[in-house]
């Protein structure tokens, strides 16, 4: 028997695990079926299930991966100091994500923001990829609360706000970035980066209203 | 026959809606059968098919009246001068929808959100949803445009952004915001506020590296 080398398991793992995604991001998770995987991947059943158990085990492995990328991106933004500002941390990972995705395409077209939307909707019912997709948004979240905390304690941001609440609204501009990506098209994550730097431009109208500390 | 008063008429369209999006929010579009409907709604299929030919007419119905409620609450931002604030702005809009929509709930956790997922999801897939989706969502945007037009125009907002850029951040950090309460639980609008708000106060950095011109 012919000796299988490790570049040649991850090989074939990643080619699995790529023929999936598409799969997934053209029909939804519930409307694909393991046949589907076998022939967009092109390898026998035999091939595939020495890898995967199944279709659960697959979109697990997508979503764990993708978490993880995204994770790490943030994790190196908050170890960095002092760590970028938020349009330039954002659109960067975003950035990474979709370029490390571009080679997956259904009908012409980016697979991954499609991707998104069908393990957003497959989440719903599912509670298994549920408590995963909370666990990796957690993960995500906790790095950039840590961001936060650094803007607010080198002073470049209001410190009243809680970090939590930050942490939620930037990870939301993303997650409607990529809704926007699937509904109507590609776009540039430039377009997200100029947006957030625009409001940041915005003067913050409601310090203005803090009561001044009366001179003694 | 009996008179059957327009007020009679209007809330038996509201009942038929409601309770079809309760269906499509539990159990997404294709899942849907027109039977599911007529039984969350408790009516005859006379009774229904009076106001809608089927599931497609529903979906559209639900779709048009949210991005008509969004947009009129952004068209009415537009025109008062000057414009509020976009945390301000943003958040009121999310608030109102999520209000209106209050009473709609799927295992006892609001539905609205839960629906906003399942239409992108029937969208990737559905060319005439996708049509409307991106006449509305236009719609949206460009009242949005015209805020930010007067953002720039009063000097509260830098010029150099192209303002389709900023609407489209804005409207994708309401929708990231609404596929985290799909996923992973409600939270109240003003931690979206927050954290718009937060961005505000954000030093604009790359301003930093505009050249000076040089004195005369």
């Amino acid at each position: 028997m012919a000796r299988v080398t490790q570049e040649h398991l991850d090989a074939r793992r990643r080619q699995i695990l790529d023929g999936a995604a598409i799969c997934f991001a053209r029909n939804g998770f519930h409307a694909t079926s393991m046949q589907d995987v076998l022939k967009e991947v092109d390898l026998s059943a035999g091939a595939v299930y020495r890898y995967f158990s199944g279709k659960d085990e697959l979109i697990a492995a997508i979503v764990a991966e993708v978490l993880g990328q995204v994770h790490q991106g943030f994790e190196e933004g908050a170890r960095s100091t002092p760590s970028p500002p938020p349009d330039v941390l954002v659109a960067s990972v975003l950035d990474q994500v979709l370029a490390s995705k571009a080679s997956l395409t259904v009908d012409g077209r980016p697979a991954f923001p499609r991707l998104v939307i069908q393990v957003w909707a497959e989440t719903l019912r599912n509670a298994e990829l549920a408590a995963l997709l909370a666990e990796g948004y957690g993960a995500v979240r906790d790095a950039w609360q840590r961001i936060v905390e650094s803007y607010q304690d080198a002073g470049t941001m209001r410190p009243d706000v809680p970090p939590e609440h930050v942490a939620r609204t930037l990870m939301g501009s993303a997650m409607g970035f990529l809704a926007q990506q699937a509904l109507f098209g590609s776009a540039s994550t430039d377009v997200l980066g100029d947006g957030l730097r625009a409001l940041m431009s915005v003067p913050d109208h409601s310090s203005v209203n803090v009561p001044e500390t009366p001179p003694n």
